[in-house]
């Protein structure tokens, strides 16, 4: 099982933990979350890179691997993908590095239809 | 055993290790964590609360686990908690969320009395 | 005039210019802002109290201010608040400490009815 | 004069100080600082875009005025602005509304050519 | 008057509105933050150094110049503090430079003996 | 197997996939992420104590684990240690202790040569 998959279903079974204790006014912070990555007059590729390196220099690996997933259903390629994080660490220093490393093993795996 | 209770262990198990190197000052450091949240013109569950929503805006999980204990003894409701977790990741953002997950996981299953 | 109304009259100030670019989704964000914080299972003042040590510990000094001045309209003592910073300070580290001399500087303007 | 003038002004002024003082490695890495932004696997623009929004929720207002300048001259509208500010202030959270009043002024100001 | 002397004034002012509203428990945090820079297996010199430097990837301008005025007091010389700096910017990434403008504007100015 | 050496290992496994993605900027900064630390006006074990201090105030467990080894290579003693890590904990606040404890265990094992 890829990486990611496993990633995936650990996030679906806390989020029917969160749902069960959410209000509504976090619900509606949780809707959001999802209509602001849609397609606009920025393309939904460009928002998930967004999202990515925002994660990224927040340095949170969740984050950083739901934005991942996106941004490779959304055709993001691997030169891309470098040069997006090669930003990240700069911006945001030699503390991310480690994040960088989860990062591309996370996309590495992703990435391999082998 | 609750995942609260193997947390408590392992935080008692370093906190040793914590004391083998300690010299005065970091003692007089740690001594005041615990004179901080003692009862005063706040009361302690307010204090822990402020405890609490501090670990979550700063996305520390195991200074979350601390406070969720201490505001679980202190009579904090599912109500009360939800709340406070909804300004926290208000304020702190979606970044926040995937320490929500986490949070709402102790939470569910300290509470849990099944 | 105080230093809180200064502040309050900038921050409508610049709240028009937001205005004039926000779209419905942060419009919708910045609604959600106002709702969080209404009286509820948790009583409004414990909310301002958890909006200003939030604040606090993320170093924000506009943030800080507004919440002070809720505070300040919600019948927060001088006591509560020093206690309120005390643990923001134990929390966030020495790097907290000129918000902290800021806050009190703001606060005390605020008390001040000579 | 542009508040975006001043700010490069000061920069300017600033930057004369920091290449007094600066060793052979600090050279290196801010030279790295302009290559990492070049035309690529992605436009320069979405680069200026990855730069500005890391900067936001970051909350560094001369960082988020330098990529501003950038995103202007590269041609990012209004609206691709507003969305990309919203994404920022969604995972940042509400502690980033200040650092969105201070930057809309500073765009709204440097696109104002009446 | 040097820039650092204007901040320590200001500083001053300030610590006098703290210490009218400071608790116990506050004064006691306050007044470890002292001690711990003194005198001990590490050099006082060596321990500003780590407070400086520490200030610098936190971003704090204010606990920056407090540290640089000691590390001035103490015979850091400019190499050392280039280095210092350079490691802080590779550490805290690009988003760090604007205070390595300023924390350079201090210095240069401190050591101006012209 | 002591800790140091799972956490070396795992770290090197990383790297391979960092290095097969990295283009020529992003192997320009991880080179100079050595560069910085060697021997110059500052000894390199002071660096190496600066490095630590950062990559703990910024609360980073591999940076930090990173850091811990090589000052343990450059003679960094237990004394030494606790009053670097003492320092961390003031500026950074009791969020750090997490990070204490985890340090302060990798020390341990590391220095044991039981």
């Amino acid at each position: 099982m890829k990486k990611i998959d496993e990633f995936n279903k650990e996030r679906d079974r806390l989020n029917e933990i969160v749902m069960k204790y959410a209000g509504l006014g976090l619900k509606r912070f949780l809707s959001l979350d999802n209509q602001f990555y849609t397609e606009g007059a920025l393309p939904a590729k460009t928002k998930e890179m967004l999202g990515l390196i925002s994660s990224f220099v927040l340095r949170c690996d969740d984050c950083i691997n739901y934005h991942l997933d996106k941004c490779n259903q959304l055709g993001v390629t691997n030169e891309e993908m470098e040069e997006l994080l090669a930003i990240g660490v700069l911006i945001g220093g030699s503390i991310t590095i480690p994040h960088l490393r989860r990062a591309l093993e996370v996309w590495d795996d992703m990435r391999d239809v082998a």
